[in-house]
């Protein structure tokens, strides 16, 4: 194994890229004990150098495609953001020159993963995402390491911290979604344009990049289902506390006999699900393998300090020589597995109605449930008030999703209801 | 890296050995694809030659330790057990001729760990012990690699399912502890000597191997100060809902000013603490590093399936030339980091009396905490039951435990006072 120090050449100084640099500097000397070598900055890129970052001495680049053309470094660390653009520009100069590459750009690895892949194997390079999902909990180096005896058969998790502060806050002040929302811009924990976050996009690129490791297919993200939090209403939160669950936004890839499944939506947890006590910025993964069976990660999923952990951890592995194909097995050996078709799909709902408190609404919509064969569960209708309009809130047994949503679509069109939310309940 | 098969010979095939020739056999297409190579069966040893495991052509020893001096194999799988015996000879026998040894023997690394640490790094091996500890769990793996970033000042966990599944099922079912622990005998979750298990022997073993990787200190199974939980009566557990707990046993190893923390204890967990709701056979493992804040890993902490999952996570580390330092950095850059003294430790306590109720009792208990200048938090008393015997419950505040026992001694000595029982409380 080499001793020669580890040269690193970083392409963004953000949060996570000044937080990286951070560990680098504050730790040199344990990563060199660990290591068996020293890593070392060689180059750093941002548009104005920090004056704050321990970087005395080290090059700078006030154009990171210059630096990963010019620069004599082993591996960049890519952390400019965005699926294309310059991200995605100085990513595949470096591997074109076989250097490796540490990043942690969801979007770009769900968005290029194989093309990346192809182009690391080609050229002898190795790329490192580690950061991309879950922040700082090592969940990529588990499915592709740890529980590498496994067939994996189901990842899921809590993988956008923002929702799940967003939904955690709503629950604790009672609170509705616009103005939860705008706190936590407020407070930076939400972007200004929060759609990537709140709309499930973000966790539709991490539930790719997942799908991808547990089930050896190449990155699929156009198969990814996605509905995200901004329908979820403090009304629904304080129901699913009564009914016993947590509403969290999921990511949920499963192997069925009709294919994938991946899936992006907020669905009710129950209490006796790990994932159910997963609070604020907290982000989680269940992973069922068929020897080792669920497992749960756990930890912080975003953030300067837990991001550059996972950041390091790459540069780790590169600098211990634990290297290997980017999805775990090389890219001709990845299967393009079928996605499952929409409707097949199986669950149970709470559903979610405002309806004109008028009698005969509710054999209208007894009959539209019976008519889909949809079998109601429980129902919670509270007092009598003619003619106004009161929540009618009902949960239905595991049912095929195609009947449900038929069901929905034609409940909407009766006179009386004004209103109609369908949240998917898993039971697990 | 090399494509040529990867020869195991493995010693030992009770539950996890059967396991693990199981996962080989079913899933030998699967890891090939991963590794880049096969792994192959090259010699098998075991009293007996077991009829139902797909051992087809591998040669059978009768005497291990004859399979690991004469057989042909790049790695050793030992299955035996025991810290000593059979178990240490072969692994010995194996790392003296170069080779490497994959083991799930927690006693036996918690014991001689160094001593084979120094031997294989002498002779060019690699010890793999992923399933020494928490099962299928990937938390050797984690802590070496996954957060190599960070200087980890904690973990902690629940580490021992035998224990675990006890106190789950005391607590659903309201039965006392002798009750439970017969039925998980009758029932194979518990051996027919329990005292390994239910004292915290196992635990200790697997506290002491995390806390070796994790403080980069040397396995120091001595320094573990360790209590079981035959003392957990169902009354305390019932208090211990009422008061928003749960009791788990944790093993928990903290670095502080004065040294390094290892204790294993029967502790009330805090509802918000995501170990209060790992339950059954389950095992969680809690790590605070200094980059990537709190992470939690869970899983199944034992049986056949899941262990293999970790023998054969090891084994594929070695296919891939994933390999390094036996507890993450070379013996030589171990340091040994003095034990902290135990009564300097700090916690809250639960105490539980069985008292006669008569007058005045109270006010001596009172006075001997406020002479140990103990202060309590809560008490709870029920009914009034003159001259019978009846449980007073307190709650005190973080306290210096050399008081807290000086005072337990105390008040034990009090006439009225037929019982004392002190269990931690865990404020996390």
């Amino acid at each position: 194994m080499s001793t020669k120090p580890l040269k690193i050449a970083i392409a963004g100084l953000g949060t996570v890229g000044g937080g990286t640099v951070q560990l680098l500097s504050d730790h040199a000397e344990l990563l060199a004990a660990r290591a068996g070598r020293p890593l070392i900055l060689v180059g750093a890129a941002a548009l104005a150098q920090p004056a704050d970052l321990p970087l005395d001495g080290v090059p700078f680049f006030a154009d990171a495609r210059a630096m990963a053309a010019e620069c004599d470094f082993d591996v960049l660390v890519e952390l400019i953001g965005g699926a294309n653009g310059i991200a995605l520009e100085v990513v595949r100069t470096a591997l074109e020159r076989g250097r490796s590459v540490v990043t942690a750009n969801k979007a770009m690895i769900a968005h290029h993963g194989v093309e990346l892949a192809r182009l690391a194997e080609a050229k002898g390079g190795f790329i490192g995402f580690e950061a991309s999902v879950g922040g700082g909990i090592p969940i990529i180096k588990s499915l592709r390491d740890g529980l590498s005896g496994n067939r994996v058969t189901k990842v899921m998790g809590i993988l956008n911290g923002t929702c799940n502060y967003i939904l955690t806050t709503m629950r604790e002040s009672g609170r509705d979604f616009a103005d939860v929302l705008a706190e936590a811009q407020a407070l930076g924990y939400a972007e200004a344009d929060p759609t990537f976050d709140i709309d499930g996009i973000d966790t539709a690129h991490k539930l790719a990049i997942l799908a991808s490791l547990a089930f050896a297919m190449p990155v699929n993200i156009e198969g990814v289902a996605c509905e995200g939090i901004r329908h979820v209403s403090a009304l629904d939160i304080s129901y699913a506390d009564e009914l016993g669950y947590r509403i969290k936004l999921l990511g949920v890839a499963g192997l069925t006999e009709a294919g994938v499944e991946t899936r992006v939506y907020p669905a009710m947890v129950p209490l006796s699900f790990p994932l159910a006590h997963v609070n604020g910025p907290f982000n989680a993964i269940v992973t069922e393998g068929d020897f080792v069976g669920r497992t749960v990660l756990e930890g912080r999923g975003a953030g300067a300090r837990p991001t550059a952990s996972a950041v390091v951890a790459d540069l780790m592995d590169l600098a211990c020589g634990r290297v290997g194909p980017t999805f775990g097995v090389p890219v001709n050996g990845l299967n393009a597995l079928p996605t499952a078709p929409a409707g097949a799909h199986r669950s149970a709902y709470y559903i979610r109605l405002m309806v004109k408190d008028q009698p005969g609404v509710f054999a209208d919509i007894a009959a539209v449930l019976r008519d889909e064969k949809v079998s109601m569960e429980q129902i919670i209708q509270r007092g009598h008030a003619p003619d106004e309009t009161v929540p009618v809130v009902m949960t239905v047994h595991e049912t095929n999703e195609a009947a449900m949503l038929n069901a929905a679509t034609r409940i909407r069109t009766l006179p009386a209801v004004e209103d109609l939310q369908l949240i998917r309940i898993e039971n697990l």
